[in-house]
């Protein structure tokens, strides 16, 4: 039975790394006292280490260690092995290509539908997804294939912005991308925004946080999904 | 001897489609009535059709007839036989694959190299640098490759949009990203804002419009280049 927490992002506003989710947490992983956390999408490009004693620093709120991927000779071996996994933000085609380079990631998927508890955050989101063609990162690095973890029959935007009425800049907003993404991709996306999370529970994707969340059928007009509404009900 | 430009859009906040350029392009296209119009970034998704429509409407305003790529049985063999050619923006995932997908790119390639004139805004833009790499589209498909023209020798960035410090969304910043992508590539990135161009005449690449653009190289810190900066002499 699958056992997840899929968030926006890692960081509120004005808010310290995790901090709006640590309670959360405490109960998600109270199976475990060790996270093995994955460092792949390095944000800003820090190194795996930077960014693991960040990961470790936040989790020693809540008395949990935590071991990078990067430390383990056979991170294959350690991913069969895990307690509980954290896949932090980043670069989501950095994070995917590294993921196929270690050929960690069908490990990581048999071992996320046993039920260890998962958390994701931004890229580690994504990659919850059926595939990662919803991601808002740059294609700094050209991965093996866009398809990832499919732990959700779906798709997933994290950092979900609505559009400025009052910009004058002529890029493209999230909702006309993801619009585009629909003349060429069946499935259906959320897109999450700062402050909410997907918890899954076997079946069961309850929205969670205290937003709506814009939920997008191809060939429909999206619709705003309330916090508690499990999503799986409404595919 | 290459001849090109290469927009950061195509349409101004407040203007028409291609209105800010028509005098520019006068001159660009002088020794042809006839541009062949590349349609496949398919902005919002539109058709082939529609979007070659609506670049007709606006060619016409300076007296050339547009005929659509994709109206051709021999794409190839249009290219090789254009005497203009113009490049649209919308999704450069899409883009790239369809060039890749129709065997188009290598001849496009070739032809540009030749001295054909070629007009590109957007994502027609991006495909002139080494890579789609700095593009800020979303990967709705999956291209073979992210190898683009080489017109110019680094890489593009369009709708270049400065950081707003009143944000309180969580996001990477445009220059973020690139700092990203300049850890694991080595190409300067120009960072255009809309409104510039480069003009590409042989080995002349001059910074026009109004505005600066931001040159960013790897390991050190960017720098704003001034209009009518010949990019060429600071590589």
């Amino acid at each position: 039975m699958k056992n997840l927490i899929i968030a926006s992002t890692s960081t509120l506003h004005n808010g310290s790394y995790l901090e709006y989710l640590l309670s959360e947490l405490t109960i998600h992983f109270e199976n475990t006292n060790e996270i093995i956390f994955i460092p792949f999408a390095r944000p800003s490009g820090i190194s795996h280490d930077e960014y693991t004693n960040k990961v470790r620093e936040a989790f020693s709120k809540i008395n949990k260690t935590v071991k990078g991927l990067h430390e383990f000779e056979n991170p294959i071996e350690a991913i069969k092995n895990a307690k509980g996994i954290f896949t932090g933000g980043g670069n989501t085609f950095l994070l995917v290509s590294e993921l196929y380079r270690t050929k960690v990631i069908d490990t990581l998927e048999q071992k996320l539908k046993t039920g260890t508890p998962y958390l994701g955050t931004s890229a580690g989101s994504n990659i919850c997804g059926l595939t990662m063609g919803t991601t808002n990162d740059m294609p700094i690095v050209y991965p093996p294939s866009f398809r990832t973890l499919g732990m959700v029959p779906f798709n997933i935007n994290p950092h979900y912005l609505d559009p400025d009425n009052n910009s004058t800049h002529m890029g493209e907003t999230r909702e006309t991308r993801i619009n585009e993404f629909h003349k060429f991709n069946p499935q259906p996306v959320i897109g999450l925004r700062e402050g909410s999370w997907l918890d899954v529970k076997g079946d069961k994707i309850t929205l969670k946080g205290n937003l709506t969340a814009r939920w997008f059928v191809a060939g429909k007009d999206p619709i705003e999904l309330e916090p508690e509404t499990n999503i799986f009900e409404i595919l």
